[in-house]
């Protein structure tokens, strides 16, 4: 198995009150570097921080971190547009961070980055792909595309309460930006992208489509961003089945529907309980408040940990010891 | 452990009979992006060959990679001024090939490329570094540089009739093109790979002082390149011990005495013998016959297999199944 963490940054985020993927604006620049070392070495090495949300909810990371201590799996980060500087290994397909979908043209590159990662994933030797995400603002940029499709599916929050209001209102004016209607992009799934996507969108989207044209089987690991990416995929003409791989507290959020959603576009869904309890550790209790939810590929990494019947107490012993190690590190 | 594959490129490998890492000169442009790539994935993914030498022996990188199949070890490619596209995860430390060492100005960067490497390193949570390098045209460069540096220790070559004379008076003509003498640059180890080396120097000696400066231990893997490499080192006032693992065939090569050559660096040397036998397969006859010797950290993996306890029987075993593969795949 690789697992392709594909780490970008988009304008979006900036977007007060939009993410919950870093404690400040400021900070969350670096998301998605931090996310990517930490998943490939333990810990930040050139990112300034260790992501935590405003009330200090550490990043979903750390959990995939974890699986990758039990499980082993083979770790490829995709950089599509990262803002801030990286140690972590990477293949390039963007180089750009995403504008605001607010403008125009927020992803100019967006059919060049799609084509890369799809020549890559075509090429690339093994049968099993893993596709995560790390990105600030994803959920409001995987609204946009939804909605440029004529998709109405719901999408999720870092936050507990998801600013469903403000994210309609800023894909409201990324339409109108580019002079559409919701549906205009139907069946154009790079223009979609280019017009209110992500470049992590557009890289998902060639990865997804490179694997499964060579019969490689993938998972996409996350929430509302792999859902976009799912109905990007199908609007592109893409017909084999996949799978997505999520956690509990992505299919526990009403406001996406992601199983009827999965059935809808005929995807086969995982959802897996962490098995976080009330108390237990302080890692973990805000999961269980609603923050963070799913990111970095959280669903599909307890996913591979299920499959190697690598207990669930297990995931979360590491996780906590994980976890201290940072806090130890960095002063979270 | 942490390997780290440094690739890069120089065009003095394209003067005429100089490097045997490439069947003819179009193709060791591919052969670092190809290396990393068979260490990353197995085989090329993006890298339009699988490097062999004229002579046909595969390059020391399916050693590599074969024991890679056999003992768990992180690794990391870093971009030391690639040529050709990979599709191997790299944290970039150059951007640019390096020129030929017949130009005044073969590596412009090579302050900037030192010091990237060296913050890297120093940032890098592993507490053991196993560096290794593929550049064709490598031991040229690395002569130019002891030469720069006053010393006079021996290179190798992957030819197995060392073109020496040819080597001689490249580096002559280098050092002649920034108006130097032998030895003018003595205790200046980035002048002497800015005026007379390659990138992958650059980036090794910046890799081993950051490494050495957060107490962690570092092996260079490799022959005549990693000696300079050390070399370099000692001219920038490293004082720490560290270790030089090669191959028994550079170990054997008169030509470079590396034992003396590492007493006098006070390096500890390892060499490890792979135990090839005379018929036992096209894929290690040829270097019995003197062809490659070592490249890719093919000396450092032999050892970190020897090291894990796996025996060398496994080891080739696993390399014949290996080239196997390449050969069904590429044509070899």
């Amino acid at each position: 198995v690789t697992f392709v963490l594909v780490a970008g940054s988009t304008e979006t985020a900036a977007i007060d009150g939009i993410s919950a993927a870093g404690e400040t604006p400021a900070t969350m620049a670096h998301t998605p570097a931090a996310d990517a070392e930490i998943v490939a070495y333990g810990r930040p090495v050139f990112a300034p921080i260790v992501p935590v949300s405003p009330a200090g909810c550490p990043t979903p990371g750390v959990v995939t971190r974890a699986v990758r201590d039990l499980v082993e799996f083979d770790l490829v980060v995709a950089d599509a547009g990262m803002a801030g500087e990286t140690a972590a290994p990477t293949v390039a397909f963007g180089d750009e961070p995403g504008g605001d979908i607010r403008s125009p043209e927020p992803v100019a590159e967006a059919g060049a980055i799609r084509e890369s990662a799809r020549a890559f994933a075509a090429a690339h030797p093994d049968d099993e792909l893993v596709i995560g995400e790390t990105i600030p603002g994803g959920t409001t940029t995987a609204m946009g595309v939804l909605r440029a499709l004529g998709e109405s599916y719901g999408v999720s929050s870092s936050l507990p309460a998801n600013p469903l209001d403000l994210k309609r209102e800023v894909v409201a004016d990324a339409l109108a930006a580019s002079d559409l209607a919701a549906g205009d992009l139907d069946g154009q799934p790079t223009e979609a992208i280019r017009r209110a996507g992500d470049p992590t969108l557009a890289a998902s989207l060639g990865l997804l489509e490179g694997a499964l044209e060579r019969g490689a089987s993938v998972t996409l690991a996350g929430g509302s961003q792999m859902l976009a990416v799912a109905a990007l995929a199908r609007h592109a003409g893409v017909t084999e089945r996949f799978e997505i791989a999520t956690t509990s507290f992505v299919a526990a959020d009403d406001g996406v529907g992601i199983r009827a959603a999965a059935d809808a576009l005929d995807i086969s869904l995982q959802v897996t309980d962490p098995e976080f309890e009330p108390g237990e550790h302080v890692a973990t209790d805000h999961y269980l408040d609603g923050v963070a939810k799913e990111g970095v590929g959280m669903g599909g990494a307890l996913r591979l940990a299920e499959s190697a019947g690598v207990p669930k107490s297990a995931v979360k012993e590491r996780l906590f010891e994980r976890y201290g190690a940072l806090v130890e590190d960095n002063g979270v």
